[in-house]
């Protein structure tokens, strides 16, 4: 490639505005950095940039959506070099160098996939329905009326089983989504709605959390997921290790011979890659992710990358990356440089190395753990940490602002300030009447 | 009736959890007024209380709608002779005294109902997919996803004249909703989304207000009117007055000969009443309004009261009092004093007299209306003036303090922090393929 000012400007597509096709964009407009000259189109089916780790807080109605959303456009939409753009990717023409975008075709010269992950259910797809996973703001608001809608019809319900049933809340997988969601839950029952209701007292809900393996939070050390073990117990969390489900149904869960009745059940344990390995005919690994290239290139297609939870790369320690968001922003930065280093006529950067900043996990209002290294942390100190960490890694000043001060309310209230029953969920079962009784 | 303590307690069922019936619900559970007792049940198909004067800027994507609502059990659950009830209302059984909820049958002494309204299109109600109103949380959230829809697929249209039919909005009714609507909207386009695309400008948006009467704002004096009209062209509204809308559809609006291509039309023409009125066979008015007794209760059922947006009462002047919040927040109140004082053995309190504080509306983030008697106002002081009331009549300090930061937030910025498109309006159109491309 030529190092002249009259150089091609490179048309870069990246499907994806999560942490890693984000930081890819915003590092490809880095005036200091890109002085060689990148058309950037960002394509995403949502037109918002969401900060996933809080999502378990839209659906436990203590953060609103827009509180941990930022609209794309508002992010990089100034950037004289990048379009945004709104839809949905179908697959990628390699042979015509072109993206298939609601029927369109984008062409481009570099292509960055960071399409994320969604939920799996290791072959039981039917269970979706039944247990609802937490990836978009939808699901996170659909979530949110089916847990407070089963403490309404428990109120209603005469029949002391079936008002047990809706008083129980499974919650299936021992992760890190799955522990701080166990925790929300338990808050909200046992101190947010614990004086709301008339016939059922909400502190007799139970909060069931399943994990397959023998201990919670495997990424972690044990010493902390024994912590983070007894601080659920401490939150009247049911903690249940080697508990495999082998059925979902409108019923409840199957554990092997037992069955937990319930009409609310969260699925935290599978995820799966998005379909970029498909649309390349890439090489993927079991969960689907496209097993990439040491510079996160594709094999065979060194102009095509894949990134963030859409890919498998082992780190220094010959273990996988885990998904998590510094692993795809650091992604995303490195793609974008190693862009920037060959247009410029240097002939790369090195292949990626991940670096650990440590691993965060929360439990309720006190307690977060922390790992670095060797360092590992617990307690009310971690969980201050936690809060400012999650506060500044938020995207705009209104957002950390309001989030902050959300934050600080709920402790001192106990309160939850987003209680509503919204969307279909809320149109459905009880109140399906059209138009009856008003507000 | 005695005025003993032995009496038995009346059981109260109120239908409808807006200003009315929540005026009424608080008023009877205040201890130092009600003395007597009552078990109210309260009924609404929302388990929130909606602030509806400002779900239009829920609908242009200035504030959440958490910051907007509260939920009923929050505000009232801990009243020990309240029992709130999440269900929807199809008919009142008025020999056995019994109100229909969900197929259930609830008992009462007294009935309030306190419906609210919806709304009305005039005999055309096959408009309503084309022209949407903006009554209820769902509502807002699939306007503003609309809205935002209209310049996302704006931004991708190759066409000119459709380019243009999906920046075209209209707004059909020139009261408070419709004038609030028109700048809230001129204000998104030209300032807010200004900057933030690359094909169209969003400033090229035209947003154009059709009133089929002589002026805007009937209600007010023509002065203010005429102030209004002025600041709303001055944000660049086009206002069309003795314009009566004939036709609503896919393409767009026709008035008379006339028509305008677009495929956002937001209805605040026409407000129905409820279905109270078919509950009971009561007499109504042209809009379907309980005309109520002096005392609002209803002819031939001195038991039953409707209030708010569902009653049809002539206020001091002979006019209909109008649908506003204050007018139903003081017939919720009258008519639970009305109860207390029956109970306590006293023959009544005299009929219901409104006592006009004034009323406001406000145009854009600069200009306010004011009207008070023969005192009126308007400019930047009647603009901070109408912050500051709909602040204090919010319900819940989280979301005082929340709404007065975001305005803050807004007015230095001239940004919209609730830019989301969720829920199934985002999910059809230009995102139908799903979980093709990530975030």
């Amino acid at each position: 490639m030529s190092n002249t000012d009259e150089q091609k400007r490179l048309r870069v597509v990246i499907v994806g505005a999560g942490f890693g096709g984000l930081t890819a964009a915003q590092t490809l407009s880095n005036k200091a950095l890109a002085k060689s000259s990148f058309d950037v189109t960002l394509i995403d089916r949502h037109n918002y940039h969401l900060f996933q780790p809080l999502l378990y807080q839209v659906a436990t109605a203590a953060l609103s959506p827009a509180d941990i959303a930022a609209p794309v456009r508002g992010i990089l939409g100034r950037q004289p070099n990048i379009t945004v753009m709104l839809g949905s990717v179908s697959g990628v023409d390699t042979a015509h160098r072109e993206v298939i975008v609601d029927g369109r075709r984008i062409g481009y010269d570099r292509l960055i996939l960071a399409t994320g992950a969604q939920h799996a259910y290791f072959g039981h797809d039917d269970w979706e329905p039944f247990a609802p996973g937490l990836k978009t703001i939808d699901d996170a608001t659909a979530l949110r009326a089916r847990i407070l809608l089963a403490f309404e019809r428990a109120e209603m319900e005469p029949d002391p089983a079936k008002r047990q049933a809706l008083l129980n809340f499974v919650i299936v997988g021992g992760g890190p989504t799955g522990v701080e969601m166990a925790g929300a839950i338990a808050e909200l029952a046992k101190r947010a709605l614990a004086w709301d209701f008339k016939t059922i007292d909400p502190r007799a809900a139970r909060i069931i959390l399943l994990e397959a393996g023998p201990r919670l939070l495997t990424p972690f050390d044990p010493s902390l997921s024994e912590k983070a073990l007894r601080a659920l117990q401490k939150l009247g969390v049911e903690v249940r290790l080697g508990a495999t489900v082998t059925d979902c149904n409108a019923k409840g869960v199957a554990i092997g011979s037992g069955f937990i009745e319930t009409h609310t059940v969260i699925w935290a344990a599978g995820v799966g890659a998005s379909p970029a390995g498909r649309w390349l005919d890439a090489p993927v690994d079991r969960a689907g992710r496209v097993l990439v290239e040491p510079d996160l290139s594709v094999p065979g297609h060194p102009d095509i990358f894949v990134l963030g939870d859409t890919a498998s790369l082992a780190g220094d320690n010959g273990k996988p990356l885990p998904g998590v968001a510094p692993v795809a922003k650091q992604q995303g930065a490195y793609v974008a440089r190693l862009l920037i280093a060959r247009a410029g006529g240097k002939s790369g950067i090195g292949p990626f190395h991940y670096r650990d900043f440590g691993s965060l996990a929360t439990i309720g209002r006190k307690l977060a753990i922390i790992e670095r290294g060797r360092f590992r942390m617990s307690g009310f100190f971690a969980w201050l940490l936690w809060c400012v960490a999650h506060i500044y890694f938020l995207i705009g000043f209104r957002n950390r602002l309001v989030v902050a001060l959300t934050w600080l309310w709920s402790y001192i209230t106990y309160q939850r300030g987003t209680r509503l029953i919204t969307g279909e969920a809320g149109r459905s079962d009880m109140t399906s009447n059209d138009r009856a009784a008003g507000s």
